[in-house]
Order: structure tokens, then C-alpha cells, then sequence
């Protein structure tokens, strides 16, 4: 696969024209192309560039209101409902988040459960934001699904993935950001383009079954929840991933299991829906609330080096803590740029005539 | 293996008994004795009344105080830490969850990180006081490290669970309470005693690899984190079990991560402990703050109705949602008593002796 190299500033470029030229008002076009850039400088290409065109591709289909009144309509104190107003969830989930962290400062903690919204990016980015604030972070979001519940042959739950960030000292923030299904998506795709064999767990077959055969991903195939098959505690990771389907979907009011909007705009949405557009749940609580910021970090600090140092298998295999090779690379892409792989550029291109951007 | 069969009520009367001649006051004997029996008769059985010895053994080795004074240590509105004082977990997390639910009364949320106390019994006990107030319920606990991080060769994290309860309308509420490794350590001591073969990724032996040889387990054997194999996920369980280690360890300034200290009394604490005893994090959040509770109730009973009526592979094998089958056992045990098998029994028939309490 022929990889291109671009800097994170020119990719941020475009995007940033892209979202302007599709209508976005000039903040909201930085901030979706922030959270896109986010994703290729720490390693999830899944989750970056890559998906411009399928953003692209639901604001064709009228999917996507460039221009959203993102509004609270209903609060509490610490927690508040969000309607995004069918906007970029790259857009309505930092705004909610910015809320939720204002409602930090007053309260300790703030909580927005947010309807009506589409693809937030990766959720880390998010949680992340939390992190200047020496607040812990959380975001949250229910997505296309693509996972049956264990015993079920059904796609109830998307990948519904989990991020958390907490602020440390001298070392890094600790970021998880985690899909509640056993892989990715793409890494099956990529093992398909590669010709590689994938392990048993990865993926069920249309009956339910776990299989090994990567062509039935196209005819009927779905994702595990994480703990893969059910000796192994599939049952698990359908909860997990029910928690978050519910926080961002039922708390909501947004569309929840199979009525998620899936993200491929070709895909119709089912009929009578039970709530509006996607959902999210984010919020954000205060260090200061529980304990001394400083003591906080200094245990922080001790709980990474304890872990990093913890025996090792293999000598020359470290042990990471959650998040340390996204900052890896994100130290690395911002020197090298964001590798793009063919197909990728290819799209890029594609957008930049369609829109007449300068790639 | 032979069971007998005791009442809910009696086993009951006989537990709160024994921390009474233990030292509690009415009150908490009462607590601690519905945490435990409530694990029983929801089909925990690891979690019920078998463990009373092992609560005796630490209050015989002086870790536990009887008459703990549980208190606020610092707050911000909807967050707050408590210092358990050595208390039981199983009296000082429903003490800090009463007052969870009262900021969120006030505030819409309320957050209480617990320091200093001890193992809490079952999660979903805690989580499930909120469903009474309209509220979702949270609870998580570290515990005893059994699970080395991925690449590692170290106890690093316990069983470390998480709790939520979720109200319903027509439908039972739903309640997922998951550790994070892969399987209960019960699980393979019983697949021990019945000879019975285990799955490949419940267990690593003392060197940090994959073992199905139960006899490891005695000689240094590890759990695995949720996702049980590297190539299946294992990093995502890590993960999880991190998240709750820091929210209950670190944010409350109890011990985390290889310093937690070990359920049983015949292990040594670790020198120069970072923290007070064992940690644990609980919340609570009102729906009313996200949206009208008559409205999240009919949607979460569409939720919990369209997940058990999904398609299933096998017709004969139900779908179950999180908490469905501890419901069902709790059901039939309110009715049956509580089967004991011939290990606790004895242990029960001891204790009795022991305290002169009539079993």
C-alpha cells in the first residue's frame, strides 16, 4: 500500500475549507477539522481524514445541518440534556463538553446526555478536553450497529466506545479510548486487503457464529462484543456496550440499538424511529471535588511508573499504560506527518475537485 | 458437591448475629448482612455468604474497625470523598451511596470517591439503591491484584468491577454487574474441584502466558483482564480495570494497583503504601436532570424488549439483558432458600460454634 505523507498543519487546512465550503461557520469548521486532525496524529486512521468523504456523503443525503442552534433543553444542576440539532457530532459533542465543564466549575461535575447528533470522531478527543482543566474527562457514544447480543444473531449495538482521561503530573494523561467490541471494524478490512487470516473471536457470520472467513464481513457479518465469544465473556462486553447505547441513546432521547443511524449514508434508516438522530454522553468532574490536585498527580505519577515498571513478559516488550502509544505517535506524526494511505489520498483528491479545495 | 438449602431470612437473621457479636451497631449489622445475602439470593454466590469467614479473618487480623466513623473528608458540591475509617465496605459504600443520592437530590449528580475501607461485596448491591429515587446507580471497587497488565507478568489489578442500575417502567430494571477480567477466579477453583477443563484465556500461569493447567493457579497463576488474549482485546479489559483503580484508588487516596490490600488476612500489605485501605467509587445521577422519568422509563422497557426479542441463533436459547438471570434466580431463591454447598455450610456451622450464634 503506497503511503503519502502530509503535515498535520496542511491536512488541518483542508478539512477546516472543507467543512467552510459545505456551509460550517468558520469556529465550528476548526473544530471538526481539530477533532479529525486528533485522530490521525494518534495513530486512529480509522477515525481521521479517512472518513471526510462518508461525512461528505451524509450531508448529501441531507443527513447533516452545517449550521446547528445547539441548545440545552433540559438541566439540572450538574447534568443537562443537549439537542444537537442534527449537526457534526464533531461539532455538538466539544460544545456539550465545554458546557459540561463549565457546570464542573460550579458543581464538581458536569453531565450532558445530547440527542439529534451524527459521528462525534473519536471519543478520546472529547474526554481529553477535560484534561486543561485538571478535570477527569469522559465521553461516550452509541454508533451504526454492527454487534449482536450474546445468543443473538441481530446487530443491536454499535462499536459504542468508552473514553476516559485523567490528568497526571509529570508523566502523560492517561487516555483510554476504548471500541466495546472486541476489534475494530477496520482491522478486519485491513486483514482482508492484506490476504491475512484473522483469529476466532473477531467476527460472527450471519447466523451468529463465530467465523474465520473475512469475505462473510459483506454478506451478513458482525462484530463481537468485546470478551469475544461467550466462554470467554462476550457477555461482558455486551453489557458494556449496553451502558453506553443507553446513557447516550434512552437518557438522550436519541435513537438506541438497532434504530442507530448507521454512518454510511447508502444505509436508510428504519421506520418509526424511538428518538432523534444519534446520541452522546459526556461529561467531566473536577480533581479539586474529591482531592488536592497536586496529591492527585503525584499518585497519578506513581501509578503509571508502577505499571510501566511492572514485570515484564519479554525484556523487550514494554508494558504501555492506556493512551501512551497514541502520544507516541502523536509526537512522531507531528514531525513526520500523517501518512495516508492510497485510497485515502484518493478520496482526498476526489473532495478537492468536487469542492474546488487546494489539497 | 451436597447443597442445603436455608432461607433468605434465616441466613439473614444469622449474619447480622454475627457482626453484631463482631461489634457493629444494629444498624450496620443490618446493612452488611442485605449486601451479603442480597449476592446470594441474586445467584453471586462467591460474593454471599461464603466470604463471611474470610470478613471474620480480617477483622480477627485487626484490619477491620467495627464502629467505624464514616466521614466527608472534602467535597465540592455534587463530589465528595469519604474516609471510611476501616470500615466494612459492606457498611461504609451504602453509607456513601445514601449520600450520593442525597447531592444528587440537590445538585442533579452526586460522586462520592471512599478511601480506607474494605471489600464491599457485590457492585450491583450499591448501584441498585439509586433505582428507588428515579436515579442510575454506579458503583465500582479495586480489590485484590490477580491480573497483570498486557505484557506483564505482575498482579497489577483486581477483579476490579463496575455496577450500573438503570429504572425501567413494566420491565425489571436493568442491572449489569461485571468484573473486569474474564472470569471470576470462583470460576476456575470450582472448574478445579469438578475436574472439568477450562477455555484457553481465563488464566495466565506465573510467567504471564496463557495456561489452561489449573494447578498454575495456586503457583502463581494470574487472571486475565476482560478480552482474556492479546489478539482478542486483552488491552481493553487493562484498560477498564485501570479506570476503576484510579477512580477508586487514586481519586479517594486509597491504595491502587499492586498495593491494594489482599481480601484475604494471610497476606501481607505491601511496605510504604501509597493510600488508606481499599478504594471504591459510587454515584448516582437523576434522570429527571436528562429528561422526563415517564418518558426514559417507556424507552428503556422498548430498550430492554427489543434486545430479548432480537433474533437468536438458537430458538431455544433466550437473549438475556444485563441482570435478567439474577433477577430470575432471586426470584426462585425468595421461594427455594438459598442453596449452600458443603464447604460454606461447614464454614457457616463453624462460625456458629465459634460465636455461639444459632445457624
Amino acid at each position: 500500500m503506497i503511503m503519502k505523507c502530509i503535515s498535520s498543519d496542511e491536512l488541518s487546512i483542508f478539512c477546516k475549507q472543507l467543512f467552510s465550503v459545505l456551509g460550517a461557520n468558520e469556529n465550528d469548521a476548526i473544530t471538526a477539522s481539530d477533532v479529525l486532525i486528533s485522530a490521525d496524529l494518534r495513530g486512529v486512521d480509522s477515525h481521521g481524514v479517512s472518513r471526510l468523504t462518508g461525512y461528505v456523503n451524509l450531508w448529501e443525503s441531507g443527513r447533516i445541518n452545517m449550521n446547528p442552534e445547539v441548545r440545552i433543553i433540559r438541566e439540572n444542576k450538574s447534568t443537562f440534556t443537549i439537542d444537537g440539532d442534527r449537526g457534526l457530532g464533531l461539532v455538538v459533542a466539544p460544545r456539550a463538553m465545554d458546557m459540561a465543564i463549565d457546570r464542573a466549575k460550579i458543581y464538581g461535575s458536569g453531565w450532558s446526555a445530547i440527542q439529534n447528533s451524527n459521528h462525534f470522531g473519536i471519543a478520546g478527543y472529547h474526554a481529553m478536553k477535560a484534561l486543561s482543566h485538571d478535570m477527569i474527562g469522559m465521553a461516550m457514544t452509541n454508533a451504526t450497529p454492527f454487534i449482536p447480543p450474546t445468543h443473538g444473531k441481530e446487530p443491536m449495538l454499535g462499536t459504542n466506545p468508552i473514553a476516559y482521561a485523567f490528568p497526571a503530573g509529570e508523566q502523560q494523561p492517561l487516555v483510554m479510548d476504548l471500541a466495546t467490541s472486541s476489534v475494530a471494524r477496520g482491522k478486519i478490512e485491513i486483514a482482508r486487503r492484506e490476504n491475512k487470516h484473522i483469529p476466532l473471536g473477531w467476527m460472527l457470520d450471519k447466523h451468529g457464529n463465530p467465523s474465520q472467513n473475512i469475505d462473510e464481513l459483506k454478506d451478513g457479518g458482525m462484530l463481537t462484543p468485546l470478551g469475544s465469544l461467550e466462554e470467554l465473556g462476550s457477555h461482558k462486553g455486551y453489557a458494556l456496550g449496553s451502558f453506553v447505547d443507553i446513557l447516550s441513546g434512552v437518557l438522550s432521547g436519541a435513537n438506541f440499538g438497532k434504530w442507530v443511524p448507521p454512518f454510511v449514508s447508502f444505509l436508510p434508516l428504519l421506520p418509526e424511529l424511538p428518538g432523534k438522530g444519534l446520541g452522546h454522553f459526556v461529561g467531566a468532574m473536577e480533581v479539586d471535588g474529591f482531592r488536592s490536585v497536586e496529591e492527585f498527580k503525584l499518585n497519578m505519577d506513581v501509578w503509571i511508573s508502577s505499571f510501566k515498571n511492572a514485570k515484564r513478559i519479554d525484556e523487550n516488550q514494554p508494558i504501555y499504560v492506556p493512551g501512551e502509544k497514541e502520544f507516541n505517535i502523536e509526537k512522531e506524526r507531528s514531525i513526520t506527518g500523517i501518512p495516508l494511505n492510497d485510497q485515502v489520498f484518493r478520496d482526498l483528491e476526489e473532495l478537492s475537485k468536487k469542492f474546488h479545495i487546494k489539497l
